[in-house]
């Protein structure tokens, strides 16, 4: 959360403009963004598969004050949509995401208010916490989110897809941590869940650090993202084979992994065990399980059963 | 835990029955289970190590109600027994482990009691915790435990392996986390220990949600197996040979080093370093302690020398 | 920490000499520690990097009480001293650090103390804190620490690397938690920090209870070190190019940067998101952000703008 | 959260009547309740309180549907309101609540759905969790909530009341934890915060596991209310009394100390101490400090000085 | 857990005599210990409340190493015996108890063994892992426990009584947490249970650090206890009374109600909060939620409905 | 942590003065501080018993910065002086305290640095940590301290005996969290610590929130002190007979003792319990037991006995 207070900074810094290089050339795709959306294209791959889209290709999906809300209303509504089973997010055009749009957010949101420090301090929390709600939300998602990342994931990309389930990319991404690059932090989610993403924790300190890029190859060696792919069409096609796998199991079975995956890593091990007893004293009651188990003992795949909305 | 409901289940699916090709072929090795274990095979490669042989080779070494509590009594007793100074675990025949014995566990204890949803569910929570406990053992015996998994490791097998303190595998292994594909989320150990054991999150998700098969390379590369072997003798000399490194050294420094690894797991670095000062102002005064400095002061291996029991 | 009860132990071994082949010869660099450091070499590369050299070749950097104060005193000091932005720690001579140094912490401050066993293990206690807290004053220094590691990094090393902030290496550099060697469980951090700082559990298990030498192209691939060079000299050279990467950068995001990566790691998500907005509060209201900001909108290195002192 | 299960029950128990004498007798108070509200009147004794009265006196201040929703938008305005500074709760009519409204929720919102036990469990926790807030609110709006309780706080009411900073009571006053006596363990706060509000764990234990009525005198010697009044307008002028002493003071100050008394009541010591610094790097940097501390230099209340929104 | 190095003790000090004195007159009440148990006697006020009494009057109740394990083996039937719904324990004869019998202790189960000072210390932990356990089991235990303390309650009964759900005395009892006298930190249980059972936390330790005795009125007004009585048979009333009103409510209530304020004491709100919806997701499917919500609307008690066993 | 934001206020607010009034009379007692202390007067009442007095009567003992690193001094020291087997505070003249001396905080050490808002908090921060170890030591020192308050204990003397692990007061003492009025958020202890020092939640928040004063009688029922006396010479004699109590007892189990209480405050149940097995499986090793066991059977006092120094 970066530029709260790039108010008194712009007039300090008033002869500032921005380069007309960074305004990138439009590369959207055919769609354009599913209304209401701005910012997010929205799709049904299939009946129970949400592809939800960055679509600012002309910005390079950089995320402006629009998409900030725009993704709490998203996944709000795919956590309630029964139909949506699991979801692939993916960015239009020529790269996954730029990260914060600055110049958006100078201009709209950003506007730090109070009357001493300590106000400007308290409102600033606000609206972190607010931007933190943004990529938290995916977590607490109960379908799992597969995310395919191509060209660059930049900044508040990064934060973005540590708090998605399933990560793949293809073989020209690359992804830089920036924050310390602007002079702040990362405060929405990197420095507290890349740490627990990947294994090296020497290479999450250097990337925090250094701002340095990390390209496709390490990012598969360090755990970052768990395949790689060709290119980018390759890649959804794989993203969409893997939520396929996903879709067409329990969903009973599929959220309870998902939600018990999280407070796991919260936990200790026994605090872990002891919830998903608690959990499964309920939900081993489904019929998906004699389903499935049926399926199993027929060898077939779980996917030729059909299971009830959840 | 997976079938406590199966008795309403094969009631409405009447008709289901179990195809007699998942009968596996027998493929006992000569020597059987070692009595009072139906199920497991103990022996003695040499004093200080203790074999225990996953045992039903006909049947897969699938985990049937035995299975569940001779594990139990096995690891409780070498937890008592001061010769044991670490453990190997492997399967006979001609996989590691198909999981759990789905037939054998209907038949048997799990029969869901109750006369509301509410009772059911308190009975199903008490069997899971008994089934937890199968695999706890494994992390409370302060032995090290050494498993080398060939051919298949899946289902429960998974969660079993994670509860071990060092995992090796053949060439020809493979892993699949496989209760999503029985309709349920698993819940005797692998959701909570596998985020902990490898490095890669969002490969751990992958595998939970999507019940794929890893196989060796991949295990080793992701971390869940610290060693890959060209076939089971190779591996089992190897896993032997690890045994012997661990139990020729102070048993006081090996059992404190497997308690405080798996402390600090659970604990922030601040309580993980408080803790095992703590434990250490008794442990350092051990007669082991100038043994073990003496060999290496004379350039030997501490194996050289011999430590008390513990 | 291993000596404490050498003393009676030297009385009942007492024909036990230090074999002459282990006085290593003499391999100092040219300068020697800076005073008033005597296992300390101090330099500045640059203004902002300050560079920690283990300087006790001639006994390959073995660890003596000396050096066990000096490292707090050297730290603290950094930790104060504004004008380092980051640190680089490396040992002079033919290895990084042959570890302790069992001889001379036999005959200097290693002195049971005590009329009965708990109040020589009440003094074990209190000594186990004070070289605990050796390590950890790298990771309450708020600049970062880069370690280069060359050679041999045993025991003690590798309890100290593990509290540092990025590894690297060379390409002949082996590692070894030599403890359970000494007939101890190492308890001044490895047990505590390497599992939180390499994905692969199974390793780290494997390493801590075997005491086998790592060399370093397992140790890029399990995470311990983020990069490995062909020789000390290239090493250095990355190393300080990676410390002015750092040192560039707006040191409010810098250490903000290490400090939230540190609390992360033991805490959950959402502890470490609500900490971080507390602290971003304040934080974001830094020059160094437009500064920064001003940098990346002219498309230049933050590197290219001053910050002030922090 | 009780009633899920009511709908399946009421067509069991048919012939199942409220008995005429559980409706009140109207005591509702001149005013009303505020639109948009239906269940609470909104009033402001004085600029900066708010004043939050439960007004449904003909029904004793029962919690019905509307009432759930009702006190989330209610206090998720206060907390943005920035002229409200504290808040006063009491209730309108003979008595503070009688807790949940059962024949309303049986009636409006409680529908259990789902196709087998695990969906319809999975819907009853998102109705708990959806409960929870309504009281959770209190605790995340950073302004204090003074509750004044009168007559009788039976059930959800001890549920709501626990999650209040300040609680009074009139001598009249009696308090019930009544869920035991509907068959459920409380499920909307009462069981996590009862015991971190008064002293005596027996008390706790034995108040919840026998619905025993507690009276003002065992109110006040177990700490659960800091003062009782002799009547409901003794209390009202002293809870404005107190809200008084609050408003008029610091609003960085008061609030701050609210957020750090609650952060303290879920975390270590050490923890809370490190939060509270960080707090506080920026909270004084305030204005308030200097006017409070003048006011205090100059032997006058705090209350004698403006302090600027927050 | 104090004894275990008496070994060497006794041998040092073989002078030492029991003083006769303490050897207390026989005051058995007519019964005599249930077999198979000779320190407990059990018994059925009613069919769904047991009465544990300790049963040695003539030696004070003691805490001998038989009732160490009897304790385990009695708490662990009652987990599994579905008619005990509620748990009394008191003590026969002059008093409840005085604490562990020192004089049996160092005769049988105490005896110190190991090679060196870490050997012994790796045993005694074991032991006092053991002797934890006797007083966990009540806590483990989900059917509530009621302890009804008459004339004293020294060291060792302190530790039990805390891991008690609800505590009632006579007005002659005191309690004394003796450790300090005996020269170790109390072990089993009290000074990690007493600081969550009693509010004042200067209290806690003027009575662990002192040793002085408490009495009942201070009990009381601590919160130690909830009830004092005139005398023991008062006592024993009230005792079966309270264990009444819980008996006769829903099972499902009372021991849901039980094991989450246990979990909220060792957990945040946020935590607890979500364990209970997760709880009750499956437990609010309970016909005794039905039939104690009818028993409600009609007026009467729910003990008035009979439910079925858990 | 008050005033670092003083400097730029007292240019603000120049006419500021402090009234005459505020200067108190000198009270002081005969000695005067104690070399090289000069705000504490240091004594032995007893070989094994310190008294730390606070001295500045004159100025009611407000503590000023050198009081603020005297303490830090002082009880480093007593932790380190085995002869010191227990400590009591107390204050000199009139009142125990009048909390933190304003006018000094802001000519000496408060002087906020930094060139942004970021900067001055990085410095705030770091002094506030600063203050808190001021009162951490206390909680540090191993030895149990006795804190004796009479006349007034306001605001960072509420911090203060919060840190203290016994409390007494005489009956004219009143006390005051006075932070509030000040314009700040309580942050040297009192908002984490006074939560877990009394049972009563609604009083905490209440005192915190509105700064009023408690009186001696609230103070006993509440907890916060274990005992009232009627006048100061009453206390001191009481406070040394307490201490004089503490001290003749073995120092292993008193001092084990302290650590334990302080360590089971932070942690759970399951945590404390094996934390003080680890703890005393070589704390039981001391023949202070065998000491205070024999006492004990002869009937004597534990005091009676002579122990070795710690």
């Amino acid at each position: 959360m970066l530029a709260v207070v790039f108010r008194s900074a712009v007039t300090k810094y008033k002869g500032l403009r921005l380069p007309s290089q960074t305004v990138a050339r439009a590369m959207s795709s055919s769609g354009g963004a599913t209304p209401p959306y701005t910012t997010l294209a929205i799709s049904r791959p299939t009946e129970s598969i949400t592809h939800v889209e960055l679509h600012r290709p002309e910005k390079r999906n950089a995320m402006n004050s629009a998409f900030w809300s725009e993704m709490v209303t998203c996944f709000n509504e795919l956590s309630e949509d029964a139909q949506c089973r699991v979801v692939v997010v993916s960015g239009a055009g020529k790269l996954f995401t730029a990260g914060i749009d600055l110049m958006d957010m100078m201009n709209s949101v950003l506007q730090p208010e109070g009357d001493d420090t300590a106000r400007i301090s308290w409102g600033i929390k606000k609206k972190i916490k607010k931007l933190q709600e943004t990529f938290s939300v995916i977590e607490k998602c109960p379908k799992p989110v597969v995310v395919a990342i191509h060209g660059a994931c930049v900044g508040a990309g990064v934060d973005m897809i540590t708090a998605c389930d399933i990560r793949l990319c293809t073989q020209d991404a690359w992804f830089q941590v920036k924050e310390v690059d602007i002079g702040l932090a990362a405060d929405v989610g990197t420095l507290q869940r890349l740490p627990k993403v990947i294994g090296s924790q020497s290479l999450v300190n250097e990337l925090a650090l250094t701002a340095r890029k990390m390209y496709a190859d390490e990012a598969k060696s360090s755990g970052l993202v768990s395949r790689v792919f060709a290119d980018k069409e390759a890649m959804m096609a794989g993203a969409l084979e893997i939520a396929g796998e996903i879709a067409g199991r329990s969903p009973v079975a599929v959220q309870g992994t998902k939600i018990n995956l999280i407070y796991a890593r919260n936990h200790s091990v026994a605090d872990g065990l002891d919830y998903i007893a608690t959990w499964n004293m309920s939900m081993l009651q489904t019929e998906d399980l004699m389903k499935s188990a049926q399926a199993a003992l027929e060898k077939k795949s779980p996917k030729t059963k059909t299971y009830s909305k959840l």
